[in-house]
């Protein structure tokens, strides 16, 4: 496997991680000191792992990534994506749907890539 | 084109063999002795295409693919897709959009990539 | 990189140069003499790009890309999209998503990958 591919097998890992709700692969997708900034400011990894770890309010997310934009130079990859988070019909809830681009500093680190810093921007929803 | 490339192209070839029509494509995408596993349970390949040659009941379908997550080791691909199926307006039938998770065991098999066995999972419908 | 890896970033990049609205960076995705057949007919590529510099009626816009299926023998390029175009709320204009599919000739010009003729086909509009 070639860099890019390790890169873009990274970001499907981390949806795939988020959507199973599997916390040690979450966590491995990501750099010990990395930040992770989204709609509630930046947050250290040990910080937001635990925001992820909360009781999802959804049935069931999926995480649906396009192919990132990868800069192999700068280190730098831009991905975007379409969050579907699912209510279940019988709890009254509405479905939202994310549009979202990701912004990620990534780096090679215990032999594998990783995220070192990850901007999250919320482009639309619904 | 690495193995990994050649794997992209095989779930791309999938996707429009379908949304074409194009059953002769479609069944060169799959291993002979295929199984296919749906809503529907365990088909082998014979099987299978003869559900999928049914007249469709949509305008159009789009079979809209993310990048695979490959494990060349294991050889196996695991796919997220978001599956548009689109009515005419004028049939007073309802659109039907899928989020469809496929879970792939693939083969090189006669000079090519193939789905030796498929699982797809049906993660969220609306 | 690959040709496979640039041919990627290429439609990855026309994806947020549209977005961004970054006029440059669009130009150069495609070779002087390109041609763009979309709902409007064929366009040479600097009248198209005056199409694109129009004041954008939504709010934010997505082109969200799936993986090209790549025929690197041909030097050509099959593209699913779903294009998010997202209106202001206060707007009382409607949201307007497209999927498309874009049949892409690309060409080796100048150093890089750019497209040299662009079919976009509208598969569905909702």
């Amino acid at each position: 496997m070639t860099a890019s591919d390790e890169l873009r097998a990274l970001v499907q890992r981390y949806a795939r991680a988020v959507d199973d709700r599997d916390f040690d692969v979450l966590e491995r997708c990501f750099h010990p000191d990395a930040t992770i900034e989204g709609v509630r400011g930046v947050k250290p990894l040990a910080e937001w792992l635990e925001t992820m770890r909360a009781p999802r309010r959804y049935e069931a997310t999926m995480h649906f990534l396009g192919d990132p934009l990868i800069d192999l130079d700068a280190l730098k990859m831009d991905t975007y994506a379409v969050v579907y988070q699912m209510a279940d019909p019988a709890s009254g809830r509405a479905d939202l749907t994310l549009g979202i681009r990701y912004d990620d500093a990534v780096v090679h680190h215990g032999g594998r890539w990783v995220f070192r810093q990850r901007v999250a921007r919320v482009v639309w929803s619904r």
